[in-house]
């Protein structure tokens, strides 16, 4: 994954706290390049602070003076805003937003997303510098995200449009299901205790084994916990066996 | 959308001000249901400050001491958790959590998604009480999320979920999971079943019920099933109890 080249640039961040959770948040997603245009504090204990274990990315940020010099040498420019302009961009939603970013820089181009200050947002004139308005979808009633976390959900999706889908499944559990066979034998097992104590007399057997069935056969049980199940059957078979 | 269903379970948050973020975070993505287990402090001006819009969410926050209180009357409770442990339970990823949270609670049913304290995240008994853990994909190299972004991307996940029109429900089995007080009772049952043949002797106890409430809890039994399963107990039992 080269995300290298996907620079997140903030414009006047007004809490340096900000800063510090936008690094963090940017380091989860494997993204390292932060850029900063006129801070209002920067470097601080507080940004440090809150940047926990991604102060790397804060010691290689850079202060500019004006967005030009971050946005540059980009070839895509992405604004992040809420806010509805009375001449609308092209808008992309954040999962948009991550795969255009992953796209466009996967031959090793620079891009850059950029946020305005936290309480006003982008201003017009900065957004026109981009070629896109990204809009992360919110509740309609109540659309302030935190900035950190406005970076964190777009990250977040630009983490997952350049994640090959095939080479990362999710965790599986260590232990696979016991074969059919197995649960076969348990099953007798079970059908036989329940027998020695005569739970399963009469017309019963059929409709109680097969709510048996679906409820062990739905938790796909482990050889482990094979042995287990076996176990508390022998507990109820009246001779133990 | 009504995913007042959902809510959002704090265990032991140290810091404030990650509380108030949390209920920002919530009410951009429409949750509105914030329970915390034994704060570390609220409420607070911190919390309040870090809320920004979202202070109504914290007025209507319930205060509890323990999990179980929580949970007791939601039919699915998910954990969220970076860590793996040495015996893994059934993984969603963030996606797969939005959706299945929305789809299980279409019918009106109540659930539950639980996070740990800050530092430690949740605690392997805590965990034993989901019924799945959902992993956020990360950087392998940083996976450190801030709390309230935690929060943030799995209730925009739950909010992408909701609002897709396209997503179809997933069968529905015809009866409903059992309610978590309703299985915590089972497990209290099977506890002392085995307990009176002395087959929690010593250290095995704490394992051997952990790997029981995983089995039982991965296949989320009915009320009925839970019948069923009280009366294999009563059969394991010593003197029938």
């Amino acid at each position: 994954m080269a995300l290298e080249d996907i620079r997140i640039v903030l414009i006047q961040p007004a809490h340096p706290g900000n800063i510090g959770a936008v690094a963090r948040a940017m380091k989860t997603m494997s993204l390292s390049r932060l850029v900063l245009v006129r801070p209002n504090v920067f470097p601080s204990q507080e940004a440090d602070r809150r940047a926990m274990g991604a102060i790397d990315i804060l010691q290689n940020t850079k202060v500019v003076a004006e967005l030009g010099e971050a946005i540059g040498d980009c070839r895509l420019v992405i604004g992040g805003s809420a806010r509805p302009r009375s001449f609308p961009h092209t808008m992309l939603d954040a999962r948009q937003c991550g795969a255009r970013l992953v796209q466009e820089t996967a031959l090793g181009e620079s891009a850059a997303l950029v946020f305005g200050p936290e309480r006003m947002g982008l201003s017009n004139h900065d957004l026109d510098r981009c070629a896109y308005q990204v809009l992360i979808p919110t509740s309609d009633a109540f659309s302030s995200l935190n900035l950190a976390s406005a970076v964190q959900l777009i990250c977040y999706e630009i983490f997952l449009a350049a994640r090959d889908p095939d080479s990362e499944p999710i965790a599986q559990p260590s232990e696979l299901p016991s074969s059919q066979g197995e649960l076969e034998y348990f099953f007798g097992h079970l059908e036989r205790a329940l027998d020695s104590r005569g739970y399963l007399d009469g017309e019963m057997r059929e409709v109680t084994m097969m709510k048996l069935r679906r409820l062990f056969g739905r938790s796909r049980p482990s050889p482990g916990e094979i042995k287990i199940l076996h176990t508390l059957t022998r507990l109820i078979h009246r001779d133990g066996g």
